[in-house]
């Protein structure tokens, strides 16, 4: 077995087409913008249906983009969330983005369990979701196990929690990508949100 | 503010030069071995006190192996589990460990809640851990908020759970860090393990 030095989370060749002066006041339309990339990504063949966008709540300004790469980039850990932190980290030059912005995380659906777990340590103040987990386990995604009360937790470390924004649309991605016969990948298989 | 194309995790130089030919047939040696990237990471200053390790179950070759690059990488994400699946993820050119072969997660700390929820997304079927939780939070970590019942639920999902193993010198690495006055990040700053 050969032991790679790096590990390379490549967007789809596409976005850097759509994040260009990005720049969205409200939630509703940040998380249009995160729909669009998750219906890009499924229609150019790139991944699976989920998108999240990292916002600068004062400017409105797009800090990073991300989307499901898992197949693509053979990384389990690349659900769309995870790749939007992981950009915003190389985009702003710190870890923490608690040390430039009040930043906000907007996703496509309710973050799985591991990207629910690292929105406390990305430094956002903010989390925006549209699809419920109810949404993706309808069409046979796994959001792996969570803490029962996952918002009042993330509240209770002063991150707030939206839900519901866009929430019959962002559904519709999920259900039109099982619809077309799109690979969904359960439990272990690790393809999840 | 630009928008990268890529996010690159890339390892210490060092570790190039200790994971040749690792081989360790029990757990207890392949905790050895993850505790030695641990202590090395601090020791070279590379980051954090924790290490990872993911091993072949059939023929105890090391698959990949992750330590804590946070800091140096400027990402969140960066803890050492989900550096050590990312990088099996290439070292074996697909997302699902479980794709080919029995592999096991061996962590010097018991995984955060992100790293937690990453464990079932990457294949493995055995996850091995040193220090507690509470050793890690005695000197100041975070380990985020985690299911109650975590070790359940793994085992629940199909896969197994052992702990403490060398636990007490894997809580020595946390100790010894924070003794020497390595930066502890808490909460929202993103370190955790």
């Amino acid at each position: 077995m050969s032991h790679p030095r790096s590990a390379t989370i490549e967007l789809p060749g596409w976005v850097a087409s759509v994040v260009g002066d990005v720049h969205a006041e409200g939630q509703s339309d940040r998380m249009e913008f995160a729909i669009s990339l998750a219906e890009r990504n499924v229609a150019e063949g790139t991944g699976g249906p989920f998108g999240a966008a990292i916002f600068d709540l004062d400017s409105g300004d797009l800090i990073a983009a991300g989307v499901n790469v898992v197949v693509a980039a053979t990384m389990a850990i690349a659900h769309a969330e995870i790749v939007a932190i992981a950009m915003a980290g190389v985009a702003t030059g710190h870890f923490d983005l608690a040390n430039s912005s009040r930043a906000e995380l907007v996703t496509t659906t309710e973050p799985c369990a591991m990207c629910l777990g690292a929105v406390p340590w990305s430094g956002v103040t903010s989390l925006v979701c549209g699809a419920r987990d109810e949404d993706a386990r309808a069409v046979g995604f796994d959001e792996g196990i969570k803490p029962t009360d996952w918002m009042a937790d993330l509240d209770a470390a002063g991150i707030s929690v939206t839900r519901d924004i866009q929430r019959s649309h962002a559904a519709d991605v999920l259900a039109d990508y099982a619809r077309g016969g799109g690979v969904i990948y359960n439990g272990r298989g690790g393809m999840g949100d």
